[in-house]
C-alpha cells in the first residue's frame, strides 16, 4: 500500500474551491475578451536556457529543472512573462501587433513553502505587446480595474508610479536595481531594516531624501507636487511631468478615483522600464497586491533583435480568491444540481436517465441517483447538498408516465404530474 | 541571443487554436455541470511512487520524472485517472459518494513524438466513483454522448463491450491481459500481425474462434446473438445476458441509436473491469476514438483498503479539435472584437478609453487603437481582422461629444452621432 500524499508546497483543489476558481476564470475570460484580448498557451516544460537565459539569478535556484531522457536541460516555467517573450519572438510573423493576449495557467517555483505560498499556482496574465503608447499603459490599468470590478463590489485601489523616476534621483554610480528592490520591500521589511539596506546600496546621506521621496502625500495632487519638488532640475523632472499627464488621462478615462499615485511602488523585477502598478483591496491592505504589472521595453531582447515594447499585468488568482473568501465576498456555493431524480428501483435506471435528459433540456442541472436507497435518505442527502427539487418515480408512475415532485426546502409535494407540469411548477416557484 | 524554440513534442497554442479550445472546454463544463459533475484539480508534480506504484511497466519509461532539490523522486502526471484514485483515497472523509467529478488539465508523456501525438496534451476526464450500479455506467455513456452532441451536429457512435467477457472465453491459463491488448491493437496492427500476436498469447487453435468472436454482426441484435452463441455454456453467458440488459437500458434512456455493440473494444489498460467504450466520428473513423473509458473496480486499492468502484470516460480534446477542424465543423473564427475605436490623436487616449468603456457596458467587445496612424490603414486592418464596426473620433468630435460610426463590411457611414445613437445603429443592424 502506498500512502496517498502530496509534495510539500503542492495541494489538491476540492470541488468547492475549484468551482470558485472556474467561475472567476470564466469572468476574467469574458472581461479580457471585451477588451479584445485573445488567449494563448505555451508548454509547461521548456529548454532551461530559453526560460532562464544565462541564468545565475535568484530565479535560477527556484526553478524545477532536470535533465530529460534525451539529455536536454529542461525546466518547468516559473512565470508566464518569459514564455510570452519567447512566444512573441518565435511567432512574430504569425501575429499582428500590437498583440493583446491573456494567459491563465499554472507556474512552478521551488520557493520555501509558507502560509499562502505554494510551489504550484495559477497566474492570470494580460499584456499588450508592440507599442510604447501611453494609451496602452492606460488600457492595462483599465483592464486590471474592470477584471476586479467584475468579481467583487468591494473597494480596491491601483497604486501606480513610473519606475524610471527614482533612479534618476539617485547619485551617479548608485546601484539603482538594489535601491528599487529595497524600496519594493519597504512594507514588509520595516523602516529600520530597509534604511539599513538602502544605506548599504546608497550611502547614508541620501537615504533620508529617498525615503522622503517615496512617502505618499495626503492625496494624488499632494504626492505629485512633492514628486515635482524632489525632481526639479534633475533628469527626473520630465518623467514626473509625464506621469502628471498620465494621471490626467486616467481621470478622463473614468479611472480617477481608483488611482493612488505611490512613488514607493517599484516592483522588484529588473525588466520594468516605465509604468509600474500594484492593486490593494481597501478592506485587506495586508493581503498584498492582487494585481500587479507594468511596462517593459526590452523583454524579448534575449531572443530577437526586433524590439517589442509592451505593458501588462497579472492577477494573483489564488491570493484574490483567498482575500475574497476572507472578506466573505464570494457568492455562496451552490448545490451540485437543481434537481435530483431519486432511485426507487434499479431496473428503472434507463427511465430515470430519460426523464433527466428532458429536465436538462429545460436548462436545469440534474443529478440521477444511481442506486436505490430508502427514499427518505435520498431526500435528506439531496437537501443537505443544497439541491432544491426531487423527482420521485416508482414503477407505477413510470408505467403511467407520471412523477411526484418534492420541493426539498419547503417540503411541498406535487403528486401525479406529467413532465411538463413538473417543469412549470419549478419555473413558477 | 538565445534561439526561441520548443522541446520536441511540445507546442504553443496560438490564439485561433486557443479560442477554440477555450470554447470547447466551456461547453464541456456546462454539460458536466448539467449532470451534477464538479471540477477538481490536482498537482502536475507528484511523488513518483504515488503516480507509478511499484512501477516497471510501460508507463514508467514514458514518465517525465526527476529528483528534486530535496532529494525526492518526483514525476509529472501522465494521466488524470491515477491522480483521481490518489485524490479519492486521500480525501475520502471530505467527499460524498457517489462522487462525480470532472478534470480538464494537461498531462505529460515522454512518447516518441509523431503526427498528432504530443508529449504534453489536455485530457478531459469525467468519472463517478463509489458505485457499482449499471445506472452509473449508463450515465457515463449519456454524458459522453451529451458532451459530443453539444460541440458537433456530426454523427458519432459509442462502441461498447464488457471487458470481462473475452477472458471468460479463453482457455484456462491464457494470458488474458495480453489477449485483450492484442485485440485492442487489431484496427491498427492489421489482421496478420494481430493473428500472430494472438497466437503467441493463446495457441493457434483458439485464434480463429476469438477473432470470430470479436467480429461485429450486421447490427446490435446480430452481434448480440453471435456473442450469446459463443458464450453459451461458459462463464461468459451471464455477462452477455447482463450486456443485453444494459443495451435495453441504453434504448430506454434514448441512447439506442448511438450505441454499437462491439466485442473488439477491450481498451488496452489493465484497470478496466466491466463496461468499456470508445467513440468514433461517423465521417472520420480513422481518427480513432475521441472519447473512451469504462468501469474500474479496484483503482484505489494501491492507496486504501476501502473499495471505491467507479466508471468514467475521457474526451480526447486535442484529437477531437483536430477532427472537427478536418471536417470543417468548427464555428468560423470570429474577429478579436465587435468594434474598434480608431486613434486619430494620441492625446485623446483617455477619451477613447472612456467611450470604449461605455460601448462595452452595452455588451460589445471593443478594441481601442493605442497609436495614431492613417485612418484608412486602421479601417482596413480592422476589417481584415474581422471587426465589423469602427468609431472615428477626432478632436472636434471629442469636444462636441459626438462620433462617426463606420460599418466596415458594407462601408456605410453614420456621422455626428452621440453614443446612444451609435449603439442603436449597431443594435438595429
Amino acid at each position: 500500500m502506498i500512502e496517498p500524499r502530496l509534495l510539500k508546497g503542492f495541494r489538491d483543489s476540492l470541488p468547492d474551491t475549484e468551482v470558485r476558481r472556474r467561475d472567476l476564470v470564466a469572468v476574467f475570460q469574458r472581461v479580457f475578451a471585451a477588451f479584445g484580448y485573445l488567449p494563448i498557451d505555451t508548454p509547461i516544460l521548456e529548454y532551461r536556457d530559453v526560460l532562464l537565459g544565462k541564468g545565475g539569478g535568484e530565479t535560477d535556484k527556484q526553478v524545477f529543472g532536470f535533465t530529460d531522457d534525451g539529455g536536454r536541460e529542461v525546466a518547468m516555467r516559473f512565470d508566464l512573462t518569459v514564455p510570452l517573450a519567447r512566444f512573441v519572438a518565435q511567432h512574430q510573423a504569425e501575429l499582428s501587433f500590437p498583440f493583446r493576449r491573456y494567459h491563465i495557467a499554472k507556474v512552478f517555483r521551488g520557493e520555501k513553502p509558507q502560509r499562502g505560498r505554494y510551489r504550484e499556482f495559477f497566474q492570470c496574465d494580460f499584456d499588450i505587446v508592440g507599442t510604447e503608447s501611453r494609451s496602452a499603459d492606460l488600457e492595462i490599468l483599465l483592464l486590471a480595474a474592470a477584471s476586479l470590478e467584475s468579481v467583487t463590489s468591494r473597494g480596491f485601489r491601483l497604486h501606480i508610479s513610473d519606475r524610471r523616476i527614482l533612479p534618476a534621483l539617485l547619485p551617479q554610480g548608485s546601484n539603482s536595481v538594489e535601491v528599487l528592490r529595497a524600496i519594493d520591500r519597504l512594507p514588509r521589511a520595516g523602516a529600520e531594516a530597509s534604511a539599513a539596506r538602502l544605506a548599504e546600496a546608497l550611502g547614508t546621506e541620501d537615504v533620508e531624501r529617498i525615503l522622503g521621496f517615496v512617502t505618499r502625500g495626503t492625496d494624488n495632487a499632494d504626492t505629485l507636487s512633492r514628486m515635482q519638488q524632489a525632481a526639479a532640475n534633475t533628469a527626473a523632472a520630465p518623467l514626473v511631468d509625464d506621469l502628471a499627464g498620465f494621471l490626467e488621462d486616467c481621470r478622463t478615462a473614468g479611472l480617477g478615483s481608483r488611482i493612488v499615485l505611490d512613488p514607493a511602488i517599484t516592483r522588484g523585477l529588473d525588466y520594468y522600464t516605465g509604468l509600474v502598478f500594484e492593486t490593494f483591496l481597501d478592506d485587506l491592505p495586508d493581503l498584498g497586491s492582487v494585481c500587479s504589472g507594468g511596462r517593459y521595453d526590452d523583454l524579448t531582447s534575449l531572443y530577437t533583435k526586433q524590439r517589442f515594447p509592451g505593458v501588462g499585468g497579472a492577477v494573483g488568482l489564488d491570493r484574490l480568491l483567498a482575500g475574497l473568501e476572507e472578506l466573505d465576498a464570494l457568492p455562496p456555493a451552490e448545490g451540485p444540481a437543481d434537481l435530483v431524480v431519486c432511485c426507487l428501483a434499479d431496473e428503472l435506471g434507463g427511465h430515470y436517465h430519460a426523464v433527466a435528459a428532458r429536465v436538462r433540456a429545460a436548462g436545469l442541472r440534474v443529478l440521477v441517483n444511481t442506486e436505490s436507497r430508502k427514499l427518505d435518505k435520498q431526500l435528506v442527502a439531496a437537501d443537505r447538498a443544497g439541491i432544491r427539487w426531487a423527482l420521485v418515480i416508482g414503477p407505477e408512475e413510470a408505467a403511467a408516465g407520471t412523477m411526484n415532485l418534492n420541493r426539498l426546502d419547503s417540503r411541498e409535494r406535487f403528486n401525479g404530474l406529467v413532465l411538463e407540469q413538473a417543469l412549470e411548477t419549478i419555473a413558477d416557484a
